[in-house]
């Protein structure tokens, strides 16, 4: 039977079948609260079960008395809640000892967080300086925040110096010090407060997300998405590379836009949240090596040519104002570590927030995109790679593909007999093209209709008008013009079938390299992440063979896992330094220099759920 | 018999009438080197005498060849030098073992030290990446490090880290890392390179003074002065301060001003030693409080209120890029530690020169100006104060008084059965008036020649044209309208005298009280710093009962002790640490509180040398 996994312990334990959630998790050893003895009152005992395989356990009346709503939520009382099976259970906040949160992301997942941050409110109340015995206004600060707070000589940069004056002077009682890593005093404010925020940035090629975050709750205050204005000077990774080796200010030009693109998103995120960006007083950056480079204004033209070496790849803390990002003026932003040219912070923070690092079982998470990272592993080992599975998952290359925005057709399904289509459209717009999930939709639905064969070739015997030969080779209607926003028919070709064949192959190629050379190992578990995988279904990205293990492993879509780490990595300092051991620790595995990617690219073009698979041997 | 003081190690020994300085040196347990083994032939002890009351000791016929025309600048051979008397005796470069240097002073003194300068140069040769392990350019750097040097994990700055690709690619061989402090990475040159340098800043109200040295040698490459430009703004620390308090730019334009004035001296220095201010790795600065908090562009209103608490006390190193600063750009500029509101860095660095803080014996420190900051003590014990000379040692509020400047008068002799006047003026121009040392001078032979009485009013009863009624009282001229630039009579009048009486007995007092609270000892040596410093006799200054202890102790001049502090705490990170340390341990007496000094003060206002004094009582 699959275990139980408490989650954000990571611990694993087979249930038996008859103990309750809270006897296994005390055999665990995990100290869930239960001040009612297990009797269904005092609702402490809450977790969130994950839907399994099964139904969700049921609640008895009393638990429905207690958890009223949250039950929609998988919410249940740990004393009651039996499983007969494996499941994922998060254990909230209230439910541990401490002070502690849970992190709710805006999919259906939560990414529970000890709240530690680096930077803490200390308010003192300094004496005046008197006559005989004049202390300098910073000697009197730091004398009461060692008697108050056991701080010893924390240091004050140049602009924290010059508040100091005034700080201590335009409060009759006393002065708040925020202190960075009880290190460094990087503001003051004239008497007490105990509010502090912290923005974590999620920087990606096409779109970046600002997640600001009040230090004090762990709560999100505002989360404010935007396009890369870096789109306007080249498309990709590559071209805004290129883009910086043929323009003398190229990588000025493309630092300026996406700090001007951050300071809006902080702007548009504290307006929200009804407060003044100064606030902010940490910032946390995840995004892949080439967004991480040209943030920081460093030259990312190694980046393109083998052996693709970054500049660095530890974490890095550059002051707020070095960066130019209009937060806390002495804030510190931190670039979360990376591993590699194209394995970057994004996959480290996306390892974090899933827990891959801390799980007993080995487990896959996939983040497709132009470049799909692919990272294997558990607790003992991690493996890592790139695989360049070209833009036919963000839609690029395929004739009717597009962007997963309104009109983008997400998810269909065929006829088998009939081959009529149905469609779901983002915002339910008339059809204008498919999108990632789109595409691997249709493709699935082919192939389980028995229209794309085992080798990728359209199945020409079919009789249905819906097949016909088009400018690139056979085609497939998927939406008639009559129904679609342009007018014209919406088909998916072969070409297109090809394209995807080469995807998927790259895909599945670099995941059966990293589960080999891990040992060949059974996993339970693929995490999709990022955009594409929250919106992919499981079972067509089977279909089409996308990934291994589909057979053996549940496949989980974890949203924006790579923001979520990067949340985590600001509300709790402990996970910075674990997603410094995360790429410090993990192999990466370079596919371009191996010859047994080679080898399974090739065999990986084949579509082996295609009706035809086992009549061709 | 007084001591013979070995510099800079600040030992004391008695001379015994016949052992050698050699000797004496060795008995003192001090590594001077003699390979000749005294013999007068190699030359490897040669040490700089300081004229006490003897003449200089004699040089034998050997040694005058060894030593040719640095006789005349004190050199002798410890090996044949005898000494009669107590002496200051420095050791320099080449007598002691290590790699050391002589600080050459622009007056007559030098200032040994010893070259332990924060900035190191670090060659190493990074490997280039490999395809199948490829580290970053930052981690293949930091190996090569640690491998070569045993440096582990300096930080970067994000601008160093903006140059690391290039400079890692941009030549065959190497790199060379400019670490700071063993602890951090403020540059990158291309190949290999080991000549560093560093700017020390002597910060004044009046005059900035900027010493561009050579960190790998510990030479002077230049001396440049200016004018701080922020006199436009307000002639003294007084006005400057009200300046920011009435305009609301006020502490930003003196900032600019001031920022703008050492950058322009950087460039000044740098074009005469012919190298590129970037390759300038570190800064520091000495001034007063007020000098301090405008550059740092610290509110300095408080300073201008009981207690007048500076905003800090320690010292502090900025990245020069938030200074303003344009020498390299990730370097750190250090602003010296200081005292209290009225006792800077200036103050600070003059102990630190002089080595009042390592000798046996308590030595008296004075700083004249229109804050005198005075100290008294040793090695056990340091005390301070400031004290309010008001500006008459500055020539202001003395009727014919000026700045030290072409034509002004700055030592004359008056014959006292003729009364008449010859003087000595700053370039042989015709007179213009009388500078600070020039105006000491004044009163001090108008006291020898009994035109001053004691209770400073003019003796009435002498027979000269020169002595008349005139619009302030008597008034006695010194140079005949005929000979004065200006046509006029320059007089110094019975008004010049009592502002004269205030600014001495003012220091006079401050001295005292400073002695009285350690305990009264006797003390041999009175220490003159800054400009003023070094062009008073110390006769006059006797006469005129400028400060006590002028029968037992030797007045010395020791030039712009602040500036060489400036130097030493740049040349040698050790000095920086003994600043940090003299900054804290002194004393600091606030003047305006003690009850002695308004007692003394009061008494001091007679001229005790004056012809009448005896008969007054």
């Amino acid at each position: 039977m699959p275990p139980v996994i408490f989650h954000p312990f990571e611990k694993e334990i087979e249930p038996d079948g008859h103990s309750t959630l809270l006897d296994l998790a005390r055999k665990a050893g995990i100290p869930l609260e239960a001040p009612c003895g297990g009797k269904q009152i005092c609702g402490k005992c809450r977790v969130v079960v994950e839907r399994g395989e099964g139904p969700l356990p049921p609640v008895s009346e009393r638990g429905q008395e207690v958890l009223g709503e949250l039950i929609q939520e998988g919410y249940r009382l740990a004393c009651e809640t039996v499983l007969s099976c494996g499941a994922s259970v998060w254990i909230p906040e209230g439910g541990r000892r401490g002070r502690q949160t849970i992190l709710t992301s805006d999919t259906r997942h939560t990414y529970p967080v000890t709240l530690r941050p680096r930077v803490n409110c200390c308010y003192v109340e300094v004496p005046e300086p008197v006559i005989d015995a004049v202390a300098a206004d910073r000697e009197r600060l730091l004398a009461a925040l060692e008697k108050g707070y056991g701080i010893r000589s924390p240091e004050m940069d140049l602009f924290v110096l010059r508040q100091l004056p005034q700080a201590l002077r335009s409060h009759d009682k006393g002065v708040t010090a925020v202190i960075h890593d009880m290190k460094e005093i990087i503001d003051l404010r004239p008497g007490r407060e105990d509010c502090l925020y912290g923005v974590a940035f999620d920087v990606g090629t096409t779109t970046v997300v600002a997640f600001l975050m009040d230090l004090s709750s762990g709560e999100k205050r505002a989360v404010v998405p935007a396009m890369n204005p870096q789109i306007a000077l080249g498309d990709d990774v590559i071209t805004r590379i290129s883009f910086c080796q043929e323009s003398p200010d190229g990588l000025e030009r493309l630092r300026t836009e996406i700090v001007g693109c951050m300071n809006g998103l902080v702007n548009q995120a504290s307006a929200q949240a009804g407060i003044d960006p100064g606030r902010i007083m940490e910032a946390t950056v995840v995004g892949n090596t080439a967004m991480h480079h040209l943030l920081a204004g460093l030259d990312p033209r190694h980046l393109a040519q083998a052996p693709y070496p970054p500049v660095l790849q530890a974490g890095q803390a550059i002051k707020a104002r070095d960066v130019g990002l209009h937060i806390g003026n002495s804030a510190y932003v931190r670039l979360l570590p990376l591993k590699a040219g194209f394995v970057g912070s994004d996959t480290v923070a996306g390892i974090l927030a899933t827990g891959l690092h801390r799980r007993k079982s080995p487990g896959l998470l996939i983040d497709l995109g132009t470049n799909g990272e692919i990272v294997f592993g558990n607790r003992d080992r991690m493996l890592c790679c790139s695989t360049a599975a070209g833009p036919a998952f963000e839609g690029g290359h395929i004739r009717w593909g597009m962007r997963a925005s309104a009109g983008a057709i997400e998810r269909l399904q065929i006829d088998p007999s009939t081959f009529d289509v149905r469609w779901a459209a983002i915002d339910e717009k008339r059809p204008l093209g498919l999108c990632g999930s789109g595409i691997i939709s249709a493709a699935a639905e082919m192939i389980r209709s028995g229209i794309i064969l085992s080798r990728g070739n359209m199945n020409d015997a079919l009789q249905t008008p819906r097949l016909r030969e088009g400018e690139d080779g056979w085609e497939f209607v998927l939406v008639w013009g009559s129904d679609t926003a342009a007018g014209q028919d919406i088909v998916f070709t072969q070409k297109d079938v090809a394209e995807l064949q080469v995807a998927k192959a790259a895909v599945y190629a670099g995941a059966m390299v990293l589960i080999e050379r891990y040992g060949d190992v059974p996993f339970r578990q693929i995490l999709l992440a990022g955009a594409c995988g929250n919106y992919v279904d499981p079972e067509d990205a089977c279909t089409i063979g996308l990934f291994p293990g589909c057979l053996e492993a549940k496949v989980v879509g974890v949203g924006n896992a790579a923001g979520h780490g990067a949340c985590l990595a600001l509300l709790d300092k402990n996970r910075w330094r674990e997603a410094e051991r995360i790429a410090r620790d993990a192999a990466y595995v370079e596919l371009a220099a191996d010859v047994r990617f080679q080898e399974l690219f090739v065999s990986s073009m084949w579509f082996t759920w295609a009706k035809d698979f086992e009549d061709d041997f």
